[in-house]
């Protein structure tokens, strides 16, 4: 038995909705694709239905999937992170008999340290690896989604023209560039996931405050989401919010307020809050969100907990339209702050991984195709551009302007979710970070004191009160109580 | 040359501040202790000075240590927590000679699933393992500090003795108690710190807030904290608050406010926070407490942001008293959370983990001798004492009438902070978490519908709402948009 023709330009594993979807959108752009699920009954279906009539061959083992491309070999796996898709590699290692030179693009939600493994790995062995951010979901994967690779810096010149052609296109750029080395494209699709789940916490207090607070219907929901993204706040998120907020079941009513408000949060989300941890950045909004996702699943304790526990009425009798003006505002705002504690983060990586990341062409690759787009990406893009070593987002005139003008509403809003009993995690936290990271003396202090009163970890001064008996920079230990001994906690923390 | 004489009870390895300190704790107590250090000098420096005329020993190799001591040898590491542990361990099985029944505790701050391997790898060689918490800094450690051990159940019998004999008494009963399997004791200890951090990280909100909303002075806040500290608040770090607030340096003026504002987050604080995420529990106040530790070390770009981004000022001209009071209810109740939060995050973990952790007993341990203890858990003690299976802490009658009553005063507190621009990242996370928890209906109805509408994800229904077309527990896609397909996103997640 021979082996098949190489007919195809880009090959792709794993057909459910983003992978078919992608396939159909390489097709389109006319390249010749090889599909190849592990359950191959999968990829019949798939040739006898969408991909038909198409530029899509199918593949009934990993063997015949490789041995269909070209050379050097160009193949995108699309399967769940993790174990899947090692097994993946090594299969077409063994089975599949890629060479040196072939490249192997993970497509999937993988987490950046095993991108950086992989990498290294496959680079010993002569296979290009990248690791690569996919966003924009169903019909993002079909029509364009935002894609930002990284790894093996030699995969792009061969890769660019198949994902550049099927990433989504803003003001004519593609939304798909280098990001860097080993797992940093990973990582910035993980950022942007934390950051998604940032603004999806944001649209609900948004919504929550509306619904409870003032009392709106869902078509008067819709209505001001629509409004709002005529605005600064024109982005997909609030456009398909306002989407479902119209959307009726064929009971007439709305269908959101059926669905069940517990939401998972084992990915990406979470993965972000704990890098954040782990860098010392205070991503707070991101790490609300999780939380906050945390707490709705909670469901069964939360019922119970409302019986038990109860908290004022909410009752609005001020200007609804100020006030949603106010929560306008307090949204925009909230978004500024979790994008700049977002950039914070990955500069903060950057530096501890030592890669290069081009800030003006992260927020060009998240501008369209993904779940983030929005017209707010495009100012951050020209903030970026306009000077590339910004130290933070908030420092941009424009966004600068923005906040300041913002902060009345977002004030206004913050205060009366508290007063009214409802919720408001994340435009609470953005905030305080707002008002912390503007403070030039935090009551850190006195936390320092704490931990040298009680565990002698020492404390240092503040330049300007710095003296001959307590030099900048110096450790110092106080006997604040006039007992205890003079040895420091060099090897224990208490 | 014949083998030292064994005349030591417990030996203890690691002459630091803590160290130091157990060993004169014990020979109080009647133990003749044997120490050692690996810069040997210092244990003739401590035997010159501390330990003179007291039932101390010195060891100047490892191999005298482990011979001085009696069998069952008692040996406890207070070394610096990661590899230090591993590599005393090591030596102590090598160059030691520790036999089959020797027990070694380390009561370090190591990572619980450290512990976890360490117990198991001892308890093949027939050591008895115990890894155990130690709270108290250095007043702690030397007249009686929280002692938190778990690991090798065999060793409890041999330990107990000296254990409790050290460790703080509260109303008699010793702050020791034995905690659970493997990593346990230390698990419990870093909740401990966690709660630790937002105990302190609420305090610094108080001062903050009385200092640059109220205008009051170092004095003042130092009355305040006194008056606070024979209430509901009594605790070991409200009081060390007051003595800092009145500790004046030589110019008459507070010490703490020459104190850097720069806090360190490295430890015990963030494995809490990550712990949680990775346990889907919405931890809150201490992920904002660990964060607004990464804020406050973020000294040069915050003092840039200063002179940046503006904000309110605060003017207060209504009853400072009564305002007080608020805060002092605002510290209480969101205290009341961050605790509540802490043991459903232990709870959730005795789960995960399969371990037996008893309620009752960590809060007896944590009410005296540790930087946590207070009046306060006493009331925790209580509560479980009563009801061993009590679901929430908010759920217990006192708890539930504590924070009823004092919600109005922290909805005025964090609602002012908001409107002052004085950051309450605690404050209001505890807020947000009351609110959340006590919703049967949380807006994450909202964002199932974007993750089904972006990424064909599924939603449910809520139960009141289950029909045939929707029936309860069936994961549902709809087609918001008319466009699309129907496959469902079973293997990616955008």
């Amino acid at each position: 038995m021979s082996a098949p023709e190489a007919v195809g330009d880009f090959g792709l594993i794993g057909l459910a909705v983003m992978g078919q979807n992608l396939i159909l959108n390489a097709a389109d752009h006319g390249f010749t694709v090889v599909a190849y699920n592990r359950t191959v009954a999968k990829v019949d279906r798939f040739l006898d239905n969408e991909a038909k009539g198409k530029s899509i061959v199918g593949a009934h083992s990993i063997r015949e999937f490789v041995q269909k491309l070209k050379k050097p070999r160009r193949m995108m796996l699309l399967v769940m992170a993790g174990k899947p898709v090692d097994d993946f590699i090594e299969t077409l290692l063994t089975e599949g008999g890629v060479e040196a030179g072939d490249i192997i693009i993970d497509g999937g939600n993988s987490h950046f340290p095993d991108t950086n493994r992989r990498t290294k790995y496959l680079a010993g062995k002569g296979i290009r690896f990248v690791g690569s951010g996919v966003s924009g979901g169903e019909e993002g994967a079909r029509y364009g989604p935002s894609i930002m690779p990284g790894g093996n810096e030699e995969a792009w010149p061969y890769i660019k023209d198949v994902l550049q052609s099927i990433s989504a296109k803003s003001d004519g750029e593609p939304c798909c560039q280098w990001v860097g080395d080993e797992g940093a494209g990973h990582y910035v699709k993980m950022v942007h996931n934390g950051i998604e789940y940032g603004d999806m916490q944001l649209i609900t207090e948004a919504y929550d405050i509306m619904k409870r607070g003032l009392g709106l219907s869902g078509k008067e929901m819709g209505d001001v989401f629509a409004e709002w993204n005529k605005g600064v706040l024109d982005s997909f998120l609030i456009e398909i919010t306002r989407d479902i907020l119209y959307f009726n079941d064929e009971d007439g009513k709305p269908l959101v307020e059926k669905i069940l408000d517990s939401a998972g949060q084992k990915g990406t989300g979470k993965w972000t809050a704990i890098n954040a941890l782990d860098m010392g950045q205070p991503v707070t909004l991101i790490g609300e969100a999780v939380f906050a996702r945390c707490l709705s699943s909670l469901k069964g304790e939360r019922t119970r907990a409302s019986q038990k526990l109860e908290g004022p009425t909410p009752k609005f009798d001020g200007d609804k339209k100020q006030f949603l003006a106010d929560l306008e505002q307090a949204l925009y705002a909230s978004k500024i702050i979790s994008y700049a504690q977002g950039f914070m983060l990955m500069q903060s990586a950057a530096k501890e991984y030592n890669w290069t990341l081009h800030k003006p062409e992260i927020a060009l690759m998240w501008r369209g195709g993904c779940i983030i787009r929005s017209v707010f990406l495009k100012d951050i893009t020209k903030a970026y551009r306009a000077n590339p070593d910004l130290e933070n987002l908030l420092f941009d005139d424009f966004f600068n302007k923005a906040i300041h003008k913002a902060q009345d509403g977002w004030r206004n809003v913050v205060s009366k979710g508290a007063l009214w009993g409802i919720p408001t995690p994340a435009f609470s936290t953005a905030l305080s970070f707002y008002d912390g990271f503007r403070t030039k003396d935090l009551p850190a202090n006195l936390l320092q004191a704490q931990r040298d009163y009680f565990g002698a970890h020492t404390f240092r001064v503040k330049p300007e009160y710095a003296t001959e008996k307590y030099p900048e920079g110096k450790d110092i230990h106080v006997n604040w109580t006039g007992r205890g001994g003079n040895v420091s906690a060099s090897t224990y923390t208490a």
